[in-house]
């Protein structure tokens, strides 16, 4: 796995299981998979050479994120070594644009959206949508980078005059956000795991709610059929996250990823398969698990740096009377330093009473990152 | 963690979650966790010095095997070192005799038994009990090895000669076999995972049934209340597997260990604290995880090393097949190379019943091991 970030040191933890040991392409000896994993090689995935030193020996390449320039994805695969997903799919992830065209090319609902060179194709495309405009960096964006909410040209202007090249989307009135998560295999086999709807603050995701609550049967399963249709079409090996905007109009899609997703990590003890293990399968070509969910609510809450002056070694304290209080929260720590807003690790809850149990992720993540419970 | 078999590759797997690395003293790279952890340290647990050079930097020592000589227990805790289990504690799964001495001084119900060091004293206790008579080496014994029923005093004069200390226990009658599985903290705090029965062949654990089937809720009950007592009375820290005898008359303990144990595998899927993550909770002193099953029914099978054609090389085709013709068997692979008899993995079955769940995970396991299904 190209990547040494928690999804490859969770990738690890499954890896182990199938009596597989996932080699790590790492920044440094310090990323939260490389403290944990054999196997590990330390090189720059933008490097064609690094990548290729990685591979040799590798059953398969996969991905721990979607930065590998799409051009050397190609070359390893052209060098035999077997890449999953493959450089046809993974331009759909990394370049946001390619994804809204094929997206529309192949009538899926989406935003409506225009590719923006100038302030005067903004200024047409806010004329057909309205302000305020969304426009978004066609790569790199995540958890609320590269995304500007602009209110008229002027505020537009400092993004259009950076090098930074974007495309412009209407902004939706948002009921909620869900999302999708599928897998599959080289040989089409799918598998599903139920939608989940992705709670947000700031951009970031903070919350998960497996199922998601209240959707309507048909949706859920219109999203799930949207899902394993567009893992098909592009060709997507692996998981397939598809993050999606519930409107009152119904569905509409929002990003891609093809790699184990933040919005599936319940199913690591909420599934019978995790998307980790799945992810696993489906690359190395093996036939799929079932997916069925171990109890009727979970709710996985991230854990988000808080302020500077928790440290890694005060986290422990807290993990202590996190544990006492609450015996029955799994809790998930990527090994990573904390920084404000940083992705540190993540808990789940599973249970009976929707309610219940989302009271008690939001406190136990709450008070793992602030030292005590946040209100409301 | 010293020994770097199944239990420490499965321990690193837990401790992933919770933010730690587990550091693992191996007899070679290629031992099982060693394929996995990225802190391994080859050396001789043998060895005082390679024990305080692994020790050191390690917040706790714990142990994947009772076979670290006692006396170096003791010494590493007089270095100051953090053991858990400790060596007051590990003399009871170390030495058989002791911990029959020990059970009978605390007056709990175990097979009849007395010291034998020559043909008389053995003569005597058979006298007592009647023929045959169960000849156990003090130590070392496993799976079956080190233990011989003698039918009379000739049939004992190879195991009295040869230079194994030994004593010997009746031939109980035996309903079935149990075993409480239970976890203590260095605080004292206590946790349980329902008593399971283990089904053997040949001395050898091949199933476990959690919950143990039409186990009377008082006898339940009991068994798990001495294993809570015998972990308090003996001072253990972390897992504490008590083997029993089912008799009609009632429980008997078999064996202690103080380790993570093949009778609690079922938990890495079918509790929500797995004896893994419990077993680090303990030795780290974290409070306990909740123990609550995720499935009415859950089945462990061993996957025990069939004829020497058999290779890890072949094995990856049966778990595609088994893969295709049950998406819901969770596989577990040690990276061990096979030899007939050894444990070289474990499927986990979950469900809601208990002749469904049995069958396929005696399917599932015989398929894997022989490529066929075993008839009955």
């Amino acid at each position: 796995m190209v990547g040494a970030g928690q999804l490859a040191r969770m990738t690890h933890q499954a890896a182990i299981a199938l009596g597989q040991s996932l080699r790590i392409l790492a920044d440094s000896r310090d990323d939260g998979a490389a403290q944990v994993a054999a196997d590990v090689v330390v090189g720059d995935y933008r490097a064609l050479e690094d990548l290729r030193a990685f591979a040799h020996g590798c059953d398969v390449v996969t991905f721990d994120h979607e930065h590998v320039p799409n051009e050397h994805v190609a070359a390893l695969a052209a060098d035999g070594v077997a890449v999953h997903p493959g450089a046809g799919a993974l331009r759909y992830a990394q370049d946001k644009q390619a994804m809204r065209q094929r997206l529309t090319d192949l009538g899926v609902p989406c935003p409506r959206w225009a590719p923006v060179a100038d302030p005067a194709e903004l200024a047409a495309f806010a004329e057909l949508v309205g302000w305020p405009v969304v426009l978004k960096a066609t790569r790199g964006g995540y958890d609320g980078k590269g995304v500007w909410v602009v209110e008229d040209l002027s505020a537009a202007s400092e993004v259009l005059e950076s090098r930074t090249p974007v495309f412009a989307e209407e902004r939706v009135e948002i009921v909620r956000e869900l999302a999708a998560d599928v897998a599959r295999s080289p040989f089409g086999q799918g598998a599903v795991w139920p939608v989940v709807e992705t709670v947000q603050r700031n951009g970031i995701c903070v919350q998960v709610i497996a199922p998601a609550p209240r959707l309507d049967p048909e949706r859920a399963e219109q999203a799930q059929a949207l899902a394993l249709r567009l893992a098909a079409e592009l060709d997507v090996t692996g998981v397939l996250a598809v993050e999606l905007f519930e409107t009152r109009g119904g569905l509409l899609v929002n990003e891609l990823a093809m790699r184990p997703h933040n919005s599936a990590h319940w199913t690591i003890e909420g599934a019978l398969t995790s998307q980790f293990e799945q992810h696993l399968r489906a690359v190395l070509d093996y036939p799929l698990g079932e997916t069925r969910r171990l109890a009727p609510v979970v709710v996985m809450a991230n854990l988000l740096g808080g302020p500077d002056d928790v440290v890694p070694k005060g986290i422990d304290e807290r993990v202590h009377h996190l544990m006492a209080r609450w015996p029955d929260v799994k809790i998930h720590l990527y090994g990573k330093q904390f920084r404000p807003g940083r992705k540190v690790g993540h808990v789940t809850v599973l249970g009976d009473d929707l309610q219940t149990v989302r009271r008690r992720a939001t406190e136990a993540a709450d008070y793992l990152m602030n030292g005590h419970r946040r209100d409301g």
